[in-house]
């Protein structure tokens, strides 16, 4: 029964598409949280979030992350500033959430490690699918080991469109997108580490932005430990809407995950039948997202840490820098336990 | 943007287990709302269930009316007593929000139609379909015209289990549960009225029961002013979940609502394939049950209507009477332009 | 292992929509088959359709009938001539296969089915639905016992299209397209009676043909001595295509039958995702047909009853009869042993 | 209308497990054609299958290619077999059905495919997925371009059970099993050719026969030369039956095959909602089986190519060899045009 416990004052940096998708889910479904302060460098962006949900704007992000009214703060600025800004929360002793991907080098991230470790603060990282009913399912069966052995895998992630091709950096599919399918396929293979990638991708979307080094379309086959196989696939224009589904194929049986039904409805007419689909992430993904921040909220007040931690995101991180290297080398690429980390 | 405007304060009377669940719907997933007060007559249920939320708790209906600290009720309290209590709110000039059914007769509901019409405030009906994401749609189709005209209908309630056949008052098939259906089916006919229906019921869950008055399995025919034939269904004992589903069948095409399924997970065994059902009603309709709240506190802050009314309660209300005199008469029964209501 | 056996020569009476399309699935379908022979009173009708076939062509259904090259007869003539030619057939000492309904009026098929015994040969009625994949597991289901006592039913038939409203006689709807629906909801309630029908009917598709005894969209309630409500829905005009859908509940669980599906292949597009539905009832039932010309080739050559007889038929009559007298007057009406049958 | 045309008499070669399903779809499913011969080399294998149907029984293949009552010829004797039969078949001037693989190497592949052109017979391969509903379906859709350009496509066969893993042969998985999916891949993205394979395979299902060379898990990713990406997917144990579906992605929208589905039956229990899953491959594919037969009756008749054609088992046997060479490498390697022939 949370409600005599005080809100978790939550602090946001960042006041981009996800910042703002964030801020709302936070104000509009989070029991227990507050939006206290956004801060984004760019002028005016922090206010002009801050001010519907009348929180503090900041164009400095260390002076949310100072100000004593924010308990906990969430961080959805570039991915390039995410390393510093972990080890900034860490170093005022304060829990952190930070978008996906954690840091954009191992370096990076060994080092918001080292600084979240020596603050003794928590790290939870948006893998929002792990908060997804269905993949949660998925991953008590596995547990469970309903499946037997996992033996095949599949994880695909395809966005509805890709809006300004010539803004997407280069290693993009693997870094941003395809980081989320590699989070699901190792907690969904529980036990077994990933030992060698093999990763193919090409600009099929858009392909006059292929020289400048876009690449929207990506195929990588993962093996683990204990033999499995996953394929792990990405495309960067669905014309159906937000996919995000998964496979899991093992000895005694297998499970898959996501439908991308907007309701239970289903129409019938001189067409056939239909039924609609989700047209964007947060569309699809709402409850996911909701529940990330219930996640965080629940961690910070009872002083654990939460369920996905930055040691996860090391992990993902070092199979989608793996695959860069295998996109280039035109090979398979080992994954070494130093990549994987500790 | 809700966050700038005050929480709405509520106060909820009856901590049976409808209420218990409202309460914890309104506290962990309505924004903008707070559970400010419960009241029930029962010695210590109110406190029992208030402490949780930090609400202060009263035996006395009526205090809790008249607490300044309470800014809409909400009537989880036995059926018989919600025609009185509805107008007890209206008398201090506070918005209601009422379970169905709103109550036990027509009479007594002009009597609360007439004090809220009186006190110029809005009465909301606990009429949880219309918020149900697929239900909805449904609705939307039809006003769309998508349908053409609507010529079949179906709507089915089935409960997971019958707890305590001996406690069942007759009728309840009726007035408690297929009341729901009602609802729907008038809401996804817009613009025709029912004009007779033909009930058949049976005690076939608990035969040992039917004697005193139990029946646990019913089927209605509702015959519309536009020609459309609607089928309701009940059964108080599913073996395999909560099922709630409807069906609109028109010119143009149909519409179905209703898979039951818990989440996307889809398990493939050596026994075949299968998901897993939802098996109450506050799963099934977790969402449904949080819209309804939202609506309540959004039409109390923006000072209109509910989307559901009372006068909607009044309507599925009369069908459900009707019903029990179709199944006395054994014979088909006229719903009337008195019964239904201006 | 069928082959060493010759083939079992079919005659077919009546050249019409549907005898046609038996000729068509005998001659391409059935192993053991052969359509021998082809009779209908309509100048030219019977010659143009047997010449595809090298089958013999009569204008005289009795010169078939006496023609020792046939082995077995195929009735699919109007309605209204089916008891004379069972009894026909039946005094020529042939088996018969007669299309639903077997015969108009409970006494013909009482004549029907005294000619039929006095002769020894066996009457196969086309309730194909029994042989759908789908239907018969629902039916072994219910007779495993998998569903416990069974409660509710359900089912229903809508045809894509009234292409003649002029054309169609009174009562159609329960007489040639419900009694389907009935035949199915007798076979899935096995050792269970209707006693009591309620049937409701309107002219909705067409409705300038209603003074004239067009009744396209039909309700029935059908009341069993086990208690079980089975409720029967028609309409003669369905945008999406041939349904055909049933479903069974009971104590222990649910079986649902009929998904309308072409194929496997689903459709992902910018509309949101689809699958086509089958357009005739032959397309929907291609393989129900199939299998009730290969069960009438097995009883004839095993020697043995079909597995649906005429004594089903007049069940099915006796409730499509009922129906009638139910619409007539406007109130529930009793199905009597007499009305049954022994 | 076929019938006034004589059947065609169809010779078999080979009476194993393979043969002796395709000689009952042939006698009981196909109208037009007559098992007339069966010929094996093991004593009394030939005999025992024949007597069923009537046919002759040979121990000599040839014996069989050179009755003159034998009009085509289906070849289900081992794969290793089968070139130097269709050279013998074709030698005769008899039309050709070959199960797949249509051999083992290009350079035996290239021989057959000369001695079919040398005589101008036709050649059909026992790609059945072709005459699936679903697989057909499909192809129409990436034909009329419904799926905009092709970009990434999945297709893959898990069967239920490895009886005898001590009797695969090494490389089974690709040059059996595995060319089904190649086939239908090269299928559904017409125009384009496959430029280069990535393949990892391993014995997961039975590791202790790896040493031997068992290989019964696989994963291809196949770059074809419009950019577009395939996975094809295999396992020797699916323990919820036969598992074969594909999916097609692209630029407008995506397809997808195959669900599994033994009937339209649904089943809703204490542990939740169901439906049973084919649990072999005849029972799968029962209707592709017959429409390949189908298929060779009618393009005998016709004169004319089949559908599916020894060119076609060229290309896909070219894939599933670059796929062996890809596994031994450990490296991704090319398709060359030499390797997928004129």
């Amino acid at each position: 029964m949370p409600h005599p416990l005080a809100p978790v004052r939550l602090g946001l940096i960042g006041a981009g598409r996800i910042g703002t998708s964030h801020a709302r889910v936070i104000a509009e479904r989070v029991p227990g949280a507050v939006l206290a302060a956004v801060a984004d460098a760019r002028p005016g962006a922090a206010a002009e979030l801050a001010e519907g949900y009348g929180a503090t704007a900041y164009d400095d992000p260390q002076a949310l992350i100072d100000d004593p009214g924010v308990d906990a703060v969430v961080i959805t600025a570039s991915s390039t500033a995410h390393a510093d800004l972990i080890v900034a929360v860490a170093g005022a002793g304060k829990p952190v959430f930070c978008e996906k991907p954690a840091s954009m080098t191992l370096a990076e991230m060994d080092r918001a490690l080292a600084a979240v470790d020596a603050a003794g603060v928590t790290l939870q990282v948006g893998f929002n699918r792990r908060f997804d009913a269905g993949f949660a399912a998925a991953h008590a069966a596995v547990e469970r080991g309903d499946l037997g052995q996992v033996q095949l895998m599949r994880s695909l992630t395809r966005d509805p469109g890709l809006a300004n091709p010539a803004a997407v950096p280069p290693w993009t599919v693997f870094t941003q997108t395809l980081i989320h399918d590699f989070d699901a396929l190792l907690w969904l293979n529980p036990g077994a580490s990933p030992v060698e990638v093999y990763a193919t991708a090409d600009a099929l979307v858009a392909p006059d932005f292929k020289e400048q080094g876009l690449l929207d379309t990506a195929v990588v086959v993962i093996t683990f430990d204990n033999g499995a196989r996953a394929v792990a696939e990405a495309s960067f224009s669905a014309a159906y809407g937000y996919d995000v589904r998964a496979e899991v194929f093992g000895s005694a049986g297998m499970v898959t995950v996501g439908d991308g039904a907007r309701s239970s409805l289903r129409t019938f007419t001189a067409q056939g039948a239909a039924y609609d689909t989700a047209r964007g992430d947060v569309e699809l993904m709402i409850d996911a997202y909701t529940g990330e921040f219930v996640e965080l909220v629940a961690s910070v007040r009872e002083g654990r840490p939460p369920v996905v931690t930055g040691r996860d995101a090391r992990r993902a991180l070092a199979v989608a820098l793996a695959c860069v290297d295998s996109v280039k080398a035109h090979a398979p690429v080992a994954v070494t336990e130093a990549g994987l980390g500790a």
